[in-house]
């Protein structure tokens, strides 16, 4: 007997009620029973983005959501800056380039957030950029980029677009899209909603669907002015992921319950305590300035091989973090806290990352990391 | 109290077994546990697919690898033979026009199947043509195409593809990939595969891969190169919809289990005793010379509002059947043999029909349509 643990940046663990949720009978998606839970969890999504405009539910994960930002917003030859501070940010712009789009890449170092002042430059000196592609949270280097800053660049501007990656932000801390003006805005099931992946979320301002309507790059699946169209008589165009949608109603019903900004709290106070851990612990975190809310990263001490090190936590602890990525591979560890994580699942992630640190011969202080991460916790209660 | 029976042509119903597989606790996506589980799908759907090819696993639905078709396989001004006899035939001509490519529409009445040679007469007036693009089943019309037949056409040339969509037709009646040299073929997780919507099955022929060398339509989130390289190391490009690839290593063991051909038999059995039963009832097949057995199609008899009786089955007798699409809108019922969909759905089906038929005024004789389908379906026992 081993009990397993969840603590990756996506997908997180889905709560028990949700997954029986999605285990109900099928029904039909061109009914008025799908309809209705189709309409409301479309509705809670407005919540959940803090918007009026609509949120598309689409059958696909992030990654095709980002994509429709880019086809349904521009055109081949447009000119847009791409934060390229991680393995996302640089996705921003292969899909652009794919797409027949000319990248101004602004390349900022791993684990440090972009500097808005740098995009003003950069946007002084290209007036005809039409738009800032950018991740609220870069998964990779567990760095949150400073959209409320990135936002005065664009909010006044008619010609000039601010698109942002929310797939690991997006419920975990503000991010107001229509009070900060953003105009494109992504999401995605596997991470703070606590779903399966499978479905993504994306909003548009007004400022974007004017841009869409003089997009001139090829869509068919990810075309969002059809979905809108469809989100209008509560349907998609095409067959929505019926069992995913039931329990996004669910889990948006469940955050609307708890209140958005307690939501943001309780990823805070997660992410607080597993930063003072690792602080007590003498490790080094990965993105010391600008942390994320949604996971925590550390460099692994010298001596120890990260890849090993989070094998044995996965296979031998059964505690499931995430290593690093790309340039990163085998040096990094992150801890998240998305979705549905709680005081004592961090508890455990700390506990099982000194302990596994002792096994691989660092000489880790046993329940120092815990005791400082403790006291954060006890905040709620 | 009210029991509810689902025969639509998609989505099905899941078994019970498979929804509680699906509810399992999540599991990460890049560890050798998720890896084990798609890599089992990934070959149990070569089965399926009665291939050697690899099938990628899409997080979308079926629609999405249509795309994917068009876009890995062609280049903008190919020009492509689209057989539209229906609403997903009409499909294919609308991604390819998405594209840049140049459709040429062969109509087909709706009802009625293509004929080979017509197609014959059309490659040999235009040899530039490129591909033939397909339903199998034409959901929408309930008709098979003759696949086999049309595969004679390309199967010995080199510059001409078969694009077959088979989401209402794998799992259903054989459509065998590699022995009639289909070149690409598509399903969905929600129709024989008796899943939730939300995965897609595709795969190439080594024509197809070819063809995918020189393609130039723009693809990210479906560029299934990219997939199939991924696939080599039992992972996906993206994030994979784990929660649904669960369930389809489950279905896919179930599907071997029972043996494909007799898998082809039960659909067959269910669609020839319904197809009894409309015969028995005096009713007008849609589809009479070329019926699928995925679902057979009738017209509502003079003076029955198609639309009030599909709704009313479902709502006061709670056995959800489709009604028509676009010009067969009010007009037609369709009742699926697809998925886990057995003798006595299939008896509920034919009664319900009657009962709401005689509820509508039209003289129906009760049992009758049962009976013919009691005779057919006998055979399985």
């Amino acid at each position: 007997m081993k009990k397993t643990y969840l603590l990756a940046p996506g997908p997180t663990p889905v709560p028990e009620t949700v997954n029986l949720d999605m285990a109900s009978p099928m029904i039909h998606h061109r009914t008025p029973q799908f309809s209705q839970v189709f309409a409301e969890a479309a509705e809670d999504a407005k919540y959940l983005f803090q918007t009026n405009q609509d949120v598309m539910i689409l059958a696909s994960t992030g990654t095709g959501a980002m994509e429709g930002c880019i086809t349904n917003l521009f055109s081949p030859g447009d000119k847009v800056l791409v934060v390229n501070g991680g393995k996302f940010g640089e996705r921003w712009g292969k899909i652009s380039e794919t797409y027949g789009l000319v990248p101004v890449w602004h390349k900022v170092e791993w684990g440090q957030c972009v500097k808005a002042e740098d995009l003003k430059d950069i946007l002084d000196k290209e007036p005809d950029i039409k738009a800032i592609l950018v991740q609220a949270s870069e998964t990779s280097t567990t760095v949150s980029h400073p959209i409320e800053e990135i936002s005065k660049l664009t909010r006044d501007r008619d010609d000039l677009l601010l698109v942002v990656d929310g797939i690991t932000a997006v419920g975990v801390y503000p991010l107001p899209m229509d009070a900060w003006g953003i105009d494109a805005l992504v999401t995605g099931s596997q991470k703070a909603l606590m779903l399966p992946p499978g479905l993504a979320l994306v909003s548009f301002s007004e400022k974007a669907w004017k841009a869409n309507e003089s997009s001139k790059c090829p869509r068919f699946y990810f075309d969002l002015k059809k979905e809108r169209k469809n989100l209008a008589d509560k349907t998609t165009a095409y067959t929505p992921a019926v069992s995913l949608v039931t329990g996004l109603r669910s889990v948006l019903k469940n955050l609307r319950e708890e209140g958005i900004d307690n939501v943001h709290k309780r990823h805070n106070r997660l992410a607080r305590a597993t930063r003072a851990a690792v602080k007590a612990l003498g490790l080094n975190p990965v993105a010391p300035d600008a942390p994320a809310d949604s996971a925590t990263g550390l460099f692994v001490p010298e001596g120890v091989d990260g890849g090993k090190l989070v094998k044995s936590l996965r296979d031998d602890f059964g505690v499931t973090l995430a290593g690093g990525q790309d340039q990163w591979k085998g040096k990094v560890v992150r801890i998240a806290h998305l979705g549905y994580v709680d005081t004592f699942d961090t508890i455990v992630a700390v506990a099982a990352l000194e302990m596994a640190l002792k096994k691989f011969g660092h000489d880790v202080p046993m329940g120092k990391g815990v005791a400082a991460a403790q006291e954060v916790l006890l905040e709620a209660y």
